[in-house]
C-alpha cells in the first residue's frame, strides 16, 4: 500500500484534464501539496492508505476554479456607482474615489474580503491587477489561495506610484520579493495600451522577460479603444502591442473583446492567454468575446470576473454560465461554447491562460492539490441525468451554483471545510468593509453637494483670477473692426480666429453656478481647422458693479481641461437644462496705456444674436480692476465705433 | 392602537410600488391574508400591535418575485439534454419523453419539486402552462403559492389530450373548478401561433372571454416562427394573432423576441403582459427581446425563467440580472434596464403582465402580504453603499444571490422561515425525482442503443416491405428508353419525372444499416417543380441472394416523412460520416404479364456515376419474391436494351 495524506472518496470525479476523464465513483489521493492519484474508487482503495479518508458522499470533486482576471480590493467598492457609461464610472466615480481613499490598509482589507468570497464559491486561483500589489499578494497567501498578482504600471500618477519609472522601480522590488514564492507568481501589469505609452509597454515588457514572469493587461475592451488606436497607429490593439515587445513576455490578457482573426492567430501564435469577462461585458456593454473562435483557434481562454466594482461579484459560477449563455445568444448557434468547454475554460485553460497551468487547472497526477467538493443535492439542482458524460459539466454549469460549493483545498491544505473558511474572520472583514463603505459615501456625498467639489474630483481644475471688467457692445451696423483696430494709441500683441463651441449646464439651485463646456477650434489663415482645445469651467454668480459703459463682475471661475466628452459631462453633473451656443470669435490681444485687454470680435452662429464687440480684462485686484474699468471705457471711445447699445448681459443670458 | 397579526420591524422596507418607495429602517404590519400598513418603523410601531413582532435585522423587506413564465413540472426534465439546437431539443428530446412519461403523477411531482425551489429563491407567484394544469394547479395550491395556472391547448395530440377539442372541453372544466381560487388564476394557454390552428387560437381567446381569465401563450420567441408566419400570413406575428381575436382577452405572452415598434405598441394599447426570458433564450440562442422599448412603451414586462429543461433552474435573480445584463450588452448601452427597472420588472410590472397586479407585485395597502426578506449580509454581498436610492436595487440585482432569500410569505401565511420549507418535504420530492430521471436515462439509452428506436421515437414512422428484387443495368450507350418501352407487352400506369436528393447516414455499427434522408422534387410537364416531399428510411442491411441479372433482397425498412431539415437529423443521429447522391429519375409504373414494375431511368449529377436502368419490385412474401425475380429478368430481356452490364450494388455503394 502507498501512503498519503488525504484520501478523497465516493466522490464523482471530474479531472477537466485534456481527455475530460471522469470516474464515478471516482477517488483521488494527496501527499503534502500535491496529487499522488486519480482514478477509479476501488483502485485507489486498492493500493493507498491515507491518514484521512474523507467519503464525500457523492458530491462532485473537481479541479478548484481559475477566476483569470480580477481586480481584488474593489470589493470594497462595490455597489458604489452602478448603470453608467464606462467613463463616467471610471472617471466620476472609481478614480476619485480610488485617489482618496487606496492605500496598503485598504487593499490588504479589500483583498481579504474578496479571498472569503472566492473560497467561498470554489476559486483556488485568480490573476489580479492593482496598485500597492506586494500587500495584496501577502494578504493572498495569508489566505492560502494561489494568485498571479500583477503590479499596475500607467502613465498617470496612480495611488502608490508618482510616475511611471516609479512604478517600474516598485515592480521589480516586488517580483525580486516573490519571485519564488510557493502561491503567489508576481507580474507586470501595463495597464491597457491608452493609459501606457510605447516607452511603458516596451520596460514592462523586457522586466517581465528578465524576470520570466507573465505580464497582465487590458486588450481591446471597447471599440473606442480599438477605434482609437487605429486612427493614431493605422493598426488593430494586438499589432500594436506586439510591435512594442509584449508579446515577448508570457501574455495574460483580459477582455480581447474587439479582436479580428488575425488577432486570434497572433495570440494563439504566441502563447498568450485570455480572460473572458461575461458579466464587466455585459454589465458596462463592452461587446461580446468571440469565444468559441478563440477556442477553435487553441487560444488558452479563461473566464474572469473582473473587479466586483463592475459585476458586482467574484462569483465564478454565474461567470461561466454566462459565457456559454452568451455566446450562444450572440452568435445565433446554441450548440457554441457548450457546458465542457465553459468548464474547462474556467479550470484548465484559465490555469494555462495565466501560465500556472503545470501547477494547477486539472486533477492530475503531479499537480498540486487544489480542488473542491460540490453538493450536488439541492432541489434547484435535482434530478441528475447520468447517461451521458456531459449531464454532469450540464449539471455544473447551467443550475449549480457557487452556493453548492462545500470544500476547497488549495496546494493541499483545507481553506474551506463543510462552508467554514479556515484562513480568514469573514465577520471581522465585513465589519471593516462596511467602515469604509460610509466613510466613502459620506465623501461621495459631500462631493455631490456642490459643483466645485465634483468639479474638483475629476482632477486638474485650477481658480481663474476672479475680478473680470467686461464691456459689451451690440454692434447695429457694419463695423470694420480691422480698421478701427488701427489706431495709434493701440498696439495688436496677438491675433486669434476661433469658432466656439458652448454648451452651458444649468442647475436646479443657480447659486451653484453654471457649468460652461467649451471646445475652442483654432482656424489658421487659410480658413483651416489648427487645433481643437476643450475646456470645462465653473462660472459661479457674478456680484455685479456698473461704470460707465463696464459692469465690473467679482466672481469664482473655476477651469479644468475637458479631457472627457461632452455626454461624459453631461452623465456625470446631470444638469436641469442645457443651452447651445455657437459663434466666430477674432480675438485681438492689445496693448492700451501701458494695460493688456483682450478684444473680442463675435458672431453668432447659434442662436442668432447678431455680432458683439467685447472689451475684456481680468484680475485678481479689486483696486486694479476698478482702475482697467476706466481705461475699458476710454478704449471703447478710441474705437469710434459708431450707433451702438451697450448691454451687461451674459451672452448665455441673451440665448 | 391597531391590531395586526404580524409586524415587521427593523427592515429595510422596498415598496416596489409606483414610487418605488423605501423605508429604512421600515416596518410592515399584516392581517390575515393581506398588507394593512407599510412605512416607517417609529410610524408603525406607533400605532400598531401585533401577536407576532419579528425583529427581521436589518435585512431588505420586499414583495416576493414574480416568475412570469414557466413549465413547472419539467423540473423532472433539467439537465436531460443541452446545448442543442431547439428542434433537436424539442423534438429529438421532450416530445418523445414528454409523450412517454408525463402523467398526472408526473406533473405533480414536477410542481412540487419546482414550488420548493422557487419558494427557496424568493418566487411567491408564478405564470405556468403545461399539460394536466389541474393537478399543476393543486400541487401549487398545497405549496401555498400563488399562480397562474394554464392549461395547454395545441393542433397535436399531447399527453392529456388526443385532439384540440378534447383540450378545449379540459380547459373549460378546469376553469370552472378554480375560478375562484384564493391563491390560483385558471387560464387558457394556446401554445403559439405555429403550434395552433385559427380556429384554435379564436376558440382559446372566447373561451378567456367567457371566463375573464387570462390567455398564457408563446409569441415571437424565435426569427424562423416570425418568417413562417408572414410568409403564410403576410404578416407578424402580433397582428396574425390579434386576427385571430387573442387580444380580446387578457393576454401574457412569453418571449416576444422578435416584435417591432408597431407591435410593442399593439401590445401596450391592448394592456397585454409580456415574460421576458433571459436564460432561455440565450441558452436556444433565440435572440434578445427589445425590453428597453417595451418599458418606454408601458407594456408590461415581466421576468421568466422559462421552464427548467431550458434554463436550467427556476432562479429568478439570476433572470433579473441577466435581464440587465443583456439589455446593455446588445444595444451597447450601460444605461438600458438599470437595477431598479429590472426589479420592478421582477415584481410589480410582472404582477401586472399575469394580470394580478391588484393582488401583487408591491408592498401596498391592501394587496396580499406576498413578500420576502433578503439577508445582505454574505461576504460576496459586502460592503452596503446608501448615499443613494438606487444602492439598494443595485445590490439585489447585481450581487444578491437566490440563496440570500431567508424567509417567504404568501397571501400571509409562512412558507419558509429561515430557509426551512413549511409546505413541502423536499427530500422525499429529491428522492422521487432523482427515480424518475434513472427511468427517464433507461428510456433514453435503450433509445439510443439502435437508430430504429431512435427513428421510432420522432415518431410517425412505418415499416416497408421486406423483400426487394432488384435488377439494376448501367446503359452504356445512349439508349431510347421510351421506345423500348412501347412494348406491346408492357402496360403504362403511370409516368412520373423527378429529382432526387439524398443524404445517406452512415454509422460506427454497420449492422445497424443506412439512414437515407430524401427530397423528391416532382418535376411537371413544363419542367417545373410541382411538389417537394421528404422522406427519411432507415435500411438494414441486406441479406442477398443471387439470380439470372437479378439480385433478391430481403431487408428491413423503416419509413417516416421527414418533417425536419436535414441538419435537424445530422444533429439528431450524429451519423460518422455523410454521402451526398443527386439524379434525375423517371419513373414508369408498369404492368407486365400481371405484375407490377417499376421502371427507373436515371442519371446522376452527383456524383457523375452515368446512367441506370433499374427494374423494381416488392413484396412481403418470399415466395411471391422468387416468382417476382424471374418476370423482371424476363422483363429485361422484353426492352432489348443493347449493350449492358448487370449490376448489384447499391448507388450508395458505388458513390
Amino acid at each position: 500500500m502507498k501512503k498519503a495524506d488525504v484520501l478523497f472518496k465516493n466522490a464523482i470525479v471530474l479531472t477537466m484534464d485534456e481527455e475530460l476523464r471522469q470516474f464515478n465513483p471516482g477517488a483521488l489521493a494527496v501527499s503534502g501539496d500535491s496529487i499522488v492519484a486519480v482514478g477509479a474508487e476501488k483502485d485507489l482503495l486498492a493500493n493507498y492508505e491515507a491518514d484521512e479518508v474523507i467519503d464525500v458522499g457523492g458530491k462532485i470533486l473537481m479541479p478548484g476554479l481559475v477566476n483569470a482576471h480580477t481586480h481584488v480590493p474593489m470589493t470594497l467598492l462595490r455597489g458604489l456607482a452602478d448603470d453608467l457609461r464606462l467613463d463616467v464610472w471610471l472617471m466620476g466615480y472609481m478614480m476619485p474615489v480610488e485617489r482618496e481613499f487606496v492605500t496598503p490598509e485598504f487593499v490588504r482589507l479589500g483583498t481579504q474580503l474578496a479571498c472569503a468570497e472566492l473560497i467561498r464559491s470554489g476559486v483556488t486561483s485568480f490573476a489580479d491587477m492593482y496598485y500597492f500589489e506586494d500587500h495584496i499578494a501577502e494578504a493572498t497567501a495569508e489566505a492560502g489561495m494561489r494568485a498571479l498578482c500583477a503590479q499596475s504600471v500607467m502613465k498617470f500618477p496612480t495611488p502608490d506610484a508618482g510616475s511611471y519609472e516609479d512604478a517600474l522601480a516598485l515592480t521589480r522590488t516586488f517580483i525580486e520579493r516573490w519571485k519564488d514564492h510557493p502561491l503567489i507568481v508576481p507580474g507586470v501589469a501595463p495597464h491597457a495600451p491608452y493609459t501606457c505609452t510605447p516607452e511603458i509597454l516596451q520596460a514592462c515588457a523586457s522586466l517581465a522577460v528578465e524576470f520570466d514572469v507573465p505580464i497582465h493587461t487590458h486588450l481591446a475592451e471597447t471599440a473606442t479603444e480599438v477605434e482609437n488606436i487605429r486612427e493614431a497607429e493605422g493598426i488593430p490593439v494586438i499589432p500594436y502591442v506586439k510591435k512594442h515587445n509584449i508579446f515577448d513576455a508570457k501574455v495574460l490578457a483580459a477582455h480581447c473583446v474587439h479582436i479580428d482573426l488575425g488577432e486570434i492567430r497572433t495570440l494563439s501564435q504566441t502563447g498568450a492567454g485570455v480572460a473572458h469577462n461575461p458579466s464587466s461585458n455585459m454589465k458596462l456593454a463592452s461587446g461580446v468575446a468571440p469565444v468559441q473562435k478563440m477556442i477553435d483557434e487553441k487560444v488558452n481562454v479563461g473566464i474572469g470576473t473582473d473587479g466586483p466594482a463592475s459585476n458586482n461579484d467574484l462569483d465564478m459560477f454565474e461567470e461561466i454560465r454566462l459565457a456559454a449563455f452568451i455566446a450562444k445568444g450572440f452568435s445565433g448557434d446554441p450548440t457554441a461554447v457548450p457546458a465542457a468547454t465553459a468548464l474547462t475554460m474556467a479550470t484548465r485553460l484559465g490555469a494555462n491562460a495565466l501560465h500556472i497551468g503545470d501547477l494547477t487547472g486539472s486533477l492530475q497526477v503531479g499537480k498540486r492539490a487544489d480542488l473542491i467538493l460540490v453538493d450536488i443535492f439541492g432541489s434547484h439542482n435535482t434530478p441528475h441525468f447520468r447517461r451521458d458524460p456531459n449531464n454532469a459539466y450540464v449539471q455544473l454549469v447551467y443550475a449549480t451554483k457557487s452556493t453548492d460549493v462545500s470544500d476547497v483545498m488549495i496546494n493541499g491544505n483545507f481553506v474551506m471545510r463543510e462552508r467554514e473558511l479556515l484562513t480568514l474572520n469573514e465577520t471581522d472583514l465585513m465589519e471593516k468593509a462596511q467602515a469604509y463603505a460610509i466613510k466613502i459615501d459620506d465623501f461621495l456625498t459631500e462631493r455631490e453637494e456642490s459643483l466645485l467639489s465634483k468639479l474638483v474630483a475629476l482632477g486638474g481644475s485650477m481658480e481663474e483670477e476672479s475680478f473680470e471688467v467686461q464691456t459689451k457692445v451690440k454692434l447695429t451696423e457694419q463695423v470694420d473692426v480691422k480698421a478701427a483696430l488701427a489706431n495709434s494709441e493701440l498696439k495688436i500683441l496677438r491675433t486669434k480666429h476661433y469658432r466656439e463651441h458652448d454648451a452651458y449646464f444649468s442647475f436646479e439651485d443657480p447659486s451653484q453656478g453654471r457649468l460652461r463646456y467649451r471646445e475652442d477650434e483654432f482656424i489658421d489663415e487659410a480658413g483651416n481647422v489648427e487645433q481643437v482645445r476643450a475646456r470645462l469651467t465653473l462660472i459661479g454668480q457674478a456680484n455685479e458693479e456698473e461704470f460707465k459703459d463696464d459692469v465690473l463682475l467679482s466672481r469664482s471661475r473655476y477651469l479644468a481641461p475637458a479631457t472627457n466628452s461632452l455626454r461624459f459631462y453631461r452623465e456625470y453633473f446631470k444638469p436641469v437644462s442645457e443651452t447651445i451656443i455657437q459663434k466666430e470669435r477674432l480675438r485681438w490681444l492689445v496693448k492700451y496705456k501701458g494695460t493688456e485687454f483682450y478684444i473680442n470680435f463675435d458672431s453668432f452662429d447659434k442662436p442668432d444674436l447678431g455680432n458683439f464687440l467685447e472689451i475684456k480684462t481680468r484680475t485678481w485686484s479689486l483696486r486694479d480692476a476698478k482702475k482697467k474699468a476706466k481705461l475699458t471705457s476710454a478704449l471703447l471711445d478710441q474705437l469710434n465705433l459708431g450707433e451702438h447699445a451697450t448691454i451687461k448681459d451674459d451672452y448665455i443670458e441673451l440665448a
